[in-house]
């Protein structure tokens, strides 16, 4: 059986100046738009989008939480690791871990989000196909975990 | 003729306390943002969004300018007023005014954007279609000015 | 002993047209920007706000937690309705339910925050104040719950 | 005389997929906050951000004027630079270029601001100091231009 939670994916994204709220640090929102940059990227690195073009399948967002542990300013550059810790029948939970260039190896913020997948055309949530399931597989056993 | 230029569509937004940025008042992309609302509401009323959806015929942004006259805090309501102000063979101008609850009745900030009328089938733009030019010129006809 | 979670403080905001994102519904990372319009509503109504200013005591944001019941499309106005469910020693939690004028009653998202009151001056978190407490208290008596 | 407009700064930026908007395109508003992120990593390398905090005298943004040529998708990265092309007494005029990595060499939108020297104490504009505008003229004079 594969091993889920090694992390695969991460992008790099520099803190933009209007990311910052009038507490002058980086609004918490941000946060979670940045873990959803790395959400697609990982979509895209396991083709869960050709899916959505191809077959009317995608990803829909259940729910979050997020725990933050650092501020964030302007400038700075952070990085957003995800990974895919649990594949059900028709759902799915991944989690985030963004670090700081400035602020070293503790992470500043970590998350998590359950996914549903959807069948758009049939207005439902449905089984995720075989093939995504095993790509996904493939991609965690690529990650550095 | 029709008179253009008559402002006949205003909307009501409260200002987020997220739309503020580091110097404390309203970000001004956000001006921006509200702008856009206002257009898409006008767009609504005459129906431009139904030519896209049933021919494939929408409007594409192609420039805009704004000047800012008075910063916008948290809390406060703005309202943007919008105006047709120019309609070409392929192209228009529309304008933009946003006052605000606590400044009173000068405007915070106006603008202007200049769009196209796009085929998005043929990747080229088209000539704006004479029932899209009376709706606006009725539009305009309902107008405060 | 006062009751807490009785939903005191309530919003209104029109969905704008740039909250939408390229699934043609509103991003996941607006509904978490109206709820914090709303917490800072509610920091105002108990002066919260004011505490900051005069002590240079303030909340700090620490978590959140998010569930996604139904996507919110472009034109429709939300409410986003809060209330304090707990009030610790130095930490405090607060709900958030956001329901939109074309779904009706039930709620398109609802949420928790946790929260700590921090000394801005000292660098650290420090117990809630008395008089903070107890308009928190006050506040939330006058709510419908 | 220094001459200026050599284009001393630039910054690469990763397009996030909440960029996108209804359209499936990078959203109009993206493009300002891309240029003022450049315009603040301007004014840190011209410690114009010194100034403001030693001094209370910033930048205050007037009005800014933008022309859109190519639609921008995700994943791509942008690139923008920019450079001040006018410095007058108590105001100054910037300009923008934004490139694409997948669009190759021609920009995908321009655009300028115009700015002017505040003194946020006395709260009336002010000439801009000549140690500020000398070192404006030496970033400028490092310009690839």
């Amino acid at each position: 059986m594969s091993e889920l939670g090694r992390w695969p994916i991460s992008c790099e994204i520099p803190v933009q100046w209007g990311d910052l709220d009038a507490l002058n640090h980086v609004n918490h929102t941000v946060f979670i738009r940045w873990m959803e940059t790395a959400r697609m990227h990982y979509f895209i690195a396991c083709d869960f989008t050709g899916l959505l073009e191809s077959e009317g399948i995608g990803p829909i967002l259940a729910g979050l939480k997020v725990d933050y542990s650092a501020p964030v300013q302007f400038p700075d550059t952070i990085t957003v690791h995800t990974t895919v810790t649990r594949l059900g029948n028709s759902s799915f939970d991944m989690a985030y871990r963004i670090t700081s260039a400035t602020k070293g190896d503790g992470s500043v913020a970590t998350g998590t989000v359950s996914g549903v997948v959807f069948d758009y055309d049939a207005g439902s949530s449905t089984p995720m196909p075989d093939s995504l399931r095993s790509r996904i597989e493939k991609l965690e056993a690529t990650g550095s975990g």
